[in-house]
């Protein structure tokens, strides 16, 4: 067993961060009131509930407080946007600390894009991607991290990779998984089983 | 766009839960105090921070309390268990909802082992696995779930799958992902890139 305190420091940000498995990453895209966009990578997304459809996003503390965190407070309003894998290196960049007034779109080159009735920028590359509005802030005391909540309210997801049951083949897309702080994967289908009962076996769906 | 209102229910669950990207799934091992044990399949851990190690899992409602939630209060411990392909269906399988005096273990086939100084199981046959000691339930009164905080106590990895800055190749593992409720996949490593800098171009590291 490894014993977590005798770690370097940046060994164990490594060794932390691959341990708990792929991760959904994205980008959240934001507009301050001003009209400053903002794009940001996020491996923290999180299915909170699907009725209401609820996900949740684990925020870093910053003084003063990210662009994101500011952005969505102040608006109310986020784009979460999948990571093809043409996108990587574009994506990755986001992760840089710019300054304020730089917008993540124009250093990365990736496109924005605006939907009717949703305050907050889309990424134009990305294949699957929805809005959403900020329902709630909870504060982690233990480690100065934020959860938010979010409501998503529009979603944007080709017909043709959309199953009869409502399931969506993200793989098709070419959506990518992460873990680590830096490690991007493709991924490929194994299987999809049917709801597991006590005493039956679940059967393949495809 | 897709508007979510007048989706059928079952519809809505699948697009939904496949729409956060792919997951980080596992299985949680934990016993009560008269030494019943119970496995269960999340796939809502995510990262909170690398120093104090955290991590969270969202759990729905249920009355009374699901097993898992209702052990690790009680015992202030759990084990989190990677999901390997050949392990697939068993994994599945502890998702059905058996009665709180059956063991997963036991109607699963998969086995439960104990290490030093930890109370609840790990499983025998997850190649990456920690333990957790509970630290906080956060309520999320939107719709009744529950995050749960646990402090990663302890570590189980083979040596020669860690990089010497102290990523693990969890691919090598064998590790799985999965989207939706019910679809497991397969990744490959596309790369790694180096920390992101504003002017510069992220190398890669491997």
């Amino acid at each position: 067993m490894i014993h977590l305190d005798s770690l370097e420091r940046r060994y164990r940000g490594n060794l932390i961060n691959s341990l708990g498995g792929f991760k959904s990453i994205c980008l959240v895209g934001t507009k301050n009131t001003l009209g400053n966009e903002n794009l940001a990578i996020f491996s923290s997304l999180v299915h909170i509930g699907a009725d209401p459809a609820l996900c949740g996003l684990i925020v870093r503390p910053s003084i003063p407080p990210r662009n994101t965190l500011a952005n969505i407070l102040e608006s109310r309003s986020y784009t979460i946007n999948h990571i093809h894998e043409s996108m990587i290196d574009q994506a990755h960049q986001t992760s840089a600390k710019y300054e304020a007034s730089i917008s993540e779109f124009e250093t990365t080159g990736l496109k924005s894009e605006y939907k009717e009735g949703i305050y907050a920028p889309f990424v134009k590359e990305s294949i699957i991607k929805f809005a959403c509005e900020f329902v709630q802030k909870i504060d982690i005391e233990i480690n100065g991290t934020s959860f938010i909540i979010g409501k998503i309210i529009d979603i944007i997801v080709p017909n043709e990779i959309i199953e009869n049951d409502g399931f969506i083949n993200i793989d098709k897309a070419g959506t990518i998984t992460a873990t680590g702080l830096d490690a991007y994967y493709t991924t490929s289908k194994i299987k999809r089983l049917s709801y597991a009962k006590p005493n039956s076996i679940a059967k393949l769906i495809s």
